[in-house]
């Protein structure tokens, strides 16, 4: 675009070429008097460094690209069903990276398809991020993480342990559901309704699990007709509902392994007539709509942005020291109690 | 990190080096087989190429940035409310650019600021993007904008007219404040309540003005008592309401500037024993916290995804053709008939 070079900047300016290059790159420390003069240089001489310029100093990129489930994003930007799952990767990873002269760049990739490795090796040639940030279900895809391993690209799992294979950036969904199956038999229920997740996901299974492990811990049975399939969308939890509000005993409360099946859940007993917290209900995620419902929905708060700002911060650390040495990071779950969960009738 | 050059994966795969570039750079029309043999060479081989080899190519950089307001997004993401304008954006943006082989980055510089042109050109340094989405309230500054201009970046303004500066991609906010009026008037609603945006986005204003001209138009007068002021937060709703529903001849029906002032609404005459559609409840934004709440919201869909979309056409445009010629682009808006509304009893 323009032939005009640092160099020209720094002599307009009468500033050093390294001056003008911290000023370009935004970094701290550089007194303002030297900002302006640098600057009225820059647009005196309609100066443009290029990115590849920046690069010539070094052999990072200060980029991170969080690689996202193609087909999941999509749907849920389609439907428009407040799944935040990116908002606040974003919130997290973003304001990390921002705080670190870093940049992320998030893409979409299709889980399962042939052309993944074909797809992340053309997106690392493009970018040549220093750092990868996997979300589920490529977080629990063990082949994915060993080739970029293989690749030595840094690589954080977000929602799954590492094991030892990159840096795992979890919560304890087990014990999570545990602690939202415990509020409501300490509300007196037991017969209690779970509306299950899509078994694509490892998180499904370990929600399913804690539910189990409450009521075997409170003495009470696990019923097998009490668990309802879900696949997280907004229809299987309005089937799922009916099927439990259709039993012979029917539960006092259900659990729903998401927002949007316990928001079909809300809606199906608002039909039937049935009031909620009369039938106490309990979600997972903490998403937008339950806060904002009425009533609010009792809910498991995951530490999406929490979870993102650490894998940015892990891989950023690897940027600056190479020490990219397996760990694992557990970081706490909330339970929010608001007006869907009473005492049984 | 390698110094494997293009031309040793072309050797190795036996094609030509332009063939290698292509594949690198997932164009179309590349026949399965070559794929699959430079993908081998490019494995076997550990080849990397680097962003800045791309570029050589050409003056294309492949890539579009968007704008938009820190510590609106921030706010937004910190407080979980569901306002899932990023989400559209993104759905709209990045999808378009994708099916043209290019990439979309945002970024968040904070309105208002002293530091935004050198931020702003800090970002066109590093990046050397091929166009520039503006977001309110960055759509509606104009210094920006003129900046842009003459620094030869084509930029699609959302949400405002382009008025010959740039593309203008927008709807219609007092036609559609208008038609959410008229549909109240059509049931039978002549009391209409109305909550104010924040008057920082032109949109607040015209949304109101949509508002009054319905009822001038119908023959209803303007009471300024059944305006009430808000700052599309939450809060500012439960005030609006509170003020609205204690006059002494209350509105039977309220028409609120987004949906977050909506659903405030929904609470305060929850918590008042007002059922809606009793009171009748029009939003703006059709966001995803009023599709799923009980009832639905009656809401104004602002096509954002689609807006968006729009922008990155116009912008991958020029980058192909060359013409930059400002136009303005008027996007349909949808009004969403759900339970929050009905004929005044």
């Amino acid at each position: 675009m323009s032939k005009v070079t640092i160099r020209h900047v720094a002599e307009a300016a009468g500033v050093a070429v390294k001056t003008v290059s911290r000023v370009m790159n935004g970094e701290p420390n550089v007194t303002r008097d030297l900002q302006d003069r640098v600057m009225k240089a820059v647009d005196a001489l309609g100066y443009v460094p290029s990115m590849a310029a920046r690069r010539m100093g070094g052999s990072r990129s200060f980029l991170l690209v969080a690689l996202n489930d193609r087909l999941n994003t999509i749907n849920n930007w389609r439907s428009g069903r407040g799944n935040d799952w990116i908002d606040q990767m974003l919130h997290g990873a973003m304001l990390t990276c921002e705080a670190h002269g870093y940049r992320m760049l998030f893409e979409l990739v299709e889980a399962g398809s042939d052309d993944l490795d074909r797809k992340v090796v053309a997106i690392l040639s493009a970018l040549q991020p220093d750092g990868i940030i996997l979300t589920p279900p490529h977080s629990e895809n063990r082949a994915l993480v060993e080739m970029l391993t293989r690749r030595q690209v840094p690589v954080a799992r977000m929602g799954v342990r590492g094991e030892g294979l990159g840096f795992g950036v979890f919560m304890d969904d087990r014990r999570a559901a545990e602690e939202a199956t415990r509020h409501l038999i300490g509300l007196g229920h037991a017969r209690i309704g779970f509306i299950a997740g899509s078994p694509r996901f490892q998180a499904s299974r370990q929600r399913r699990e804690g539910y189990a492990d409450a009521l075997r811990s409170a003495g009470l049975t696990v019923d097998e007709a009490l668990i309802a399939p879900g696949d997280f969308t907004f229809e299987s939890g309005v089937a799922a509902t009916e099927r439990l509000l259709a039993l012979p005993d029917r539960p006092t409360a259900i659990l729903a392994s998401n927002d949007e099946m316990a928001l079909a859940a809300l809606h199906v007993a608002s039909r039937r007539g049935i009031g909620v917290p009369d039938l106490s209900l309990v979600s997972f995620d903490d998403t937008p709509g339950v806060r904002l419902s009425v009533p609010g929905l009792t809910s498991i708060r995951q530490p999406i942005s929490d979870m993102a700002a650490r894998a940015a911060e892990l891989l950023i650390g690897v940027s600056k020291t190479g020490d990219a040495t397996p760990s694992d990071h557990l970081l706490p779950f909330g339970l929010e109690i608001r007006g869907s969960t009473a005492a049984r009738q």
